[in-house]
Order: structure tokens, then C-alpha cells, then sequence
């Protein structure tokens, strides 16, 4: 298991309850693939998502974020933390 | 206060070591911005830094970063959480 910080763009005007239904979307399924979903952080002006994992690989995470709806435009393992 | 995301690029090769010294450069005098970093991940292959804080603005989160020797590539408001 490893930790993953995976990015969506273009998520302008995304609301709290879209976040929480996206996050909510994740959790439902993410134990198929052994991810777990942490946090998740959202500026709905710039239209960016940033989402913390721990997983067995990135394209674990993406395969959950696909199923869920949302593929990140980005999947970085973060193995450095402080 | 407000949680901010900011990101740096160009960091290929960052050790542990380094990061800590970058965050403990950054914890050193963010009191004189009023800014809380409260951790930071890195991914060593991509050079990529995410660094997440609670701050009275994006240009406090970058004056304090100017001034520890690291400026940030984007700074990015993230009132959304989950």
C-alpha cells in the first residue's frame, strides 16, 4: 500500500454536496480494488479536486475514480509525507 | 483563516530530509504571516510538492514560502473539504 495524491481539473462551480456525493461515490466501491480514500480538497473557483488515497497502485485509484464517474487528470504516489 | 493547496513543480529528486528542511524552513516564521502549515506530500519522480495550510490569504501562504527559499508554483483556495 502506498499514498497517492490524484488531481481533476475542471470542476468550476463544484458544490459541497457534489464533492460529498463524488466522495461518497468512491467509498461505495473502493474496497474492490483496496483503496482507501482519505481526504479530499475542492476550489470550485479555479475548478480543482485534489484527493489523498492509500492503494496498491495509481491505477487502482483511477479505476475507482472511473467506476465512480470522475477519472483524475492526474495520479502522483506522494511516498514522501511530513 | 482559510485552507489553501499550493503546489510546487521542479522538485525531481526530493528526499525526506529535504522536505523536512523545506517545512521546517516554512514553520520557522509562519507566525509573522499568521499562516499554519499543516503537512506537505512529495513525490520524488514527477518533482511535485503539495503543501496544504489554513492562512489569511493565498499571498501570506506565498510570502512565507518566498522568504524560506521555496515560492510556489500555484496557490490554490480550498474551501471544499470532505
Amino acid at each position: 500500500m502506498a499514498k497517492f495524491m490524484d488531481v481533476h481539473h475542471g470542476m468550476q462551480g463544484i458544490t459541497a454536496e457534489q464533492l460529498h456525493q463524488a466522495h461518497d461515490a468512491d467509498l461505495a466501491i473502493q474496497s474492490e480494488e483496496n483503496v482507501v480514500f482519505e481526504q479530499a480538497w475542492a476550489d470550485p473557483e479555479s475548478g480543482i479536486v485534489y484527493c489523498l488515497s492509500e492503494a496498491p497502485s495509481a491505477e487502482a485509484v483511477q479505476r475507482i475514480h472511473e467506476r465512480a464517474g470522475h477519472p483524475a487528470d492526474e495520479v502522483h504516489p506522494v511516498p514522501l509525507t511530513v
